[in-house]
């Protein structure tokens, strides 16, 4: 899955130092991996007492398989390629 | 396909705005939308002219279709549903 952030300034390093207990970093806002479905809600859950609802967004992009998807860089790439899934 | 930049802030708005014209916007640096090979093509070569390759860095995921990928937003929903894909 893909999660990409759009969170207030201040809450940014709590939310990026919390996605990097499941996910890799892959780009300033964007974090990639795989997740149980088990997980995932944790991680949910963990994400919503760490946001404002009102004020942040989340995205979350879910793929059945890997292969569904694929990925490409322009410009600088921003974490190691061994990083993807 | 799904689109993420990360670029400094001079760039920001020239990126943004020209991306407009081929995809949705859906959060700060986030792009969706469904595009040819041919308008890919062009989108990358025009991207090219804009960013910074040794500074910048766009992401680009791609899905071979609209049922591969379930999206998911937590907190302020950026852009209206109907914009997705």
């Amino acid at each position: 899955m893909i999660i990409v952030y759009d969170v207030e300034e201040k809450r940014v390093a709590r939310v990026c130092k919390f996605l990097k207990g499941y996910l890799h970093w892959i780009q300033n806002s964007v974090f990639e991996g795989e997740l149980t479905d088990g997980k995932f809600r944790e991680l949910q859950v963990g994400l919503k007492k760490r946001i404002k609802a009102d004020k942040d967004s989340i995205l979350f992009f879910k793929m059945r398989a890997q292969y569904d998807i694929e990925k490409e860089v322009m410009g600088v790439e921003k974490s190691a390629p061994d990083a993807f899934l």
